[in-house]
């Protein structure tokens, strides 16, 4: 999927909403859980009741390993499903995945090759070469961890370094992770993801990352509002992919899961249009 | 496992020697290829022909995920085999996660109330929340990446941090790690990843690291020695599990791996013996 053909759903949709399907056992509705595929089932329902108002779709990998290899196929069913039915929405498999160079190549053959996501969420602390493989795979974008929405995102995220120290100004490490991983790729295959809990450090990334796509958690459960992150880090293509997970796929735990689910994503689509 | 568990299966078998599992359809020996489970045949074979000198197995995951749901099938199986056959060995699943807090513990499931792996190797870029689900787990162990071996492990693990600074020591981002994450658990549960192509950043970690286990990769193929490994990281309680893969499991790619994994591995443990 390339930059123009995302923005031009954004266009088309008067959305930047991504859905994580965070999809668990224990929480979703009591009227599938003794069906074969569960997590698959609940997953169908809320992406065929959400994708007229998201632009992306974001499984989050480990609540299907927690499941082990059932839950592995049901994750492999969610992302062949969404993409032979609605071939235009973007698939990030949210695994923040890194390691060295030929392991990380095995990745990118899990979820670019052999599966067909567009997008993986990375952890960037082994640098270029765990990063790199994932890079080399046309058509296919590397989400790279930067400020995440997480309180302890201050333990090392938020830490000064000098590393990349102009004229005495200590950088700190998501800055030095953004900035160097712009060099690695372009606006047409890499992302970073901001928090939508620190949105004025979205403004500051807007100084020195003006054109990529950033991909913002945090908002709704975590306290995070749209108004902020649009106000902040909206660029001329958009420029944002604004998750939220629980917020729509629990919003009722009844049978009618997915009609809320689709009022949810409305809304939120509704109040992000203001803005585009 | 605990660590003088872990301390009596290396006195026992006079080595600290890791194995990694880094099974990959394309370089097992053909005369596997076309079995049901070779990735599992494969393993099955190295661990019962290496388990006299290794006290660690260590699968890494992404030659597993490569292969979809067969491939995590038989990772589970592996793991499933070694703790059944040989219970008093280490299993470290290779996997670098790390994720907030509700997501982090689904991959603790994964890999410990699941499956019984005994370790896990994380990514500790999100800070600590990312960590706390693992270390909850009673006698479970968290792996945390702090010098990796690869090339691109300056880009930012060597990068100086001014956020811990004293008397304006700006100490580098690994090191940093190390100091904080030692804050989270103890050696009981905690070990750290350090690269064997940097042996000289041992005996430096040792000064403030005395007692925790590291785990070393970076023997053989990229180039460290068990002699400088040893002579700069060793403790009284060994406080070392070297990891090699690819030289013991690909030493042959005949019909006669096993056997030829196994004269590797009793080499590596040999030369470990000296040191101890």
């Amino acid at each position: 999927m390339t930059y123009s053909e995302l923005f031009q759903q954004i266009c088309k949709k008067q959305s930047f909403l991504c859905v994580g399907l965070d999809s668990s056992s224990e929480l979703i509705p009591d009227c599938l859980r003794d069906n074969e595929y569960p997590l698959f089932d609940f997953n169908k329902a809320i992406v065929d009741a959400t994708a007229q108002y998201a632009v992306s779709f974001k499984p989050n990998i480990a609540f299907y390993e927690a499941e082990g290899v059932k839950g592995w196929k049901q994750f492999e069913m969610t992302v062949d499903y969404i993409k032979t039915n609605y071939p235009e929405i973007m698939v990030i498999a949210d695994a923040k995945r890194g390691d060295i160079g030929n392991t990380a190549k095995k990745y990118a053959q899990a979820f670019f090759t052999r599966m067909n996501c567009d997008a993986v969420t990375l952890a960037p602390y082994m640098g270029e070469d765990s990063v790199r493989p994932f890079l080399d795979i046309e058509g296919k974008w590397s989400v790279i961890l930067a400020l995440t929405s997480n309180k302890s995102a201050e333990d090392f995220e938020t830490g000064k370094s000098s590393s990349l120290s102009v004229d005495g100004y200590l950088m700190p490490m998501f800055e030095k992770i953004i900035r160097k991983a712009m060099t690695w790729g372009s606006c047409d295959n890499t992302m970073f993801v901001v928090g939508a809990t620190r949105p004025e450090k979205l403004r500051e990334i807007r100084t020195y990352c003006p054109d990529h796509f950033l991909l913002v958690p945090g908002v709704g459960a975590q306290g995070g509002t749209i108004a902020e992150v649009a106000k902040y880090g909206l660029n001329s293509h958009c420029g944002l992919l604004v998750n939220s997970s629980r917020g729509i796929i629990y919003a009722s735990h009844g049978e009618d899961f997915a009609q809320v689910a689709a009022e949810e994503a409305h809304r939120l689509a509704e109040d992000m249009s203001k803005y585009l």
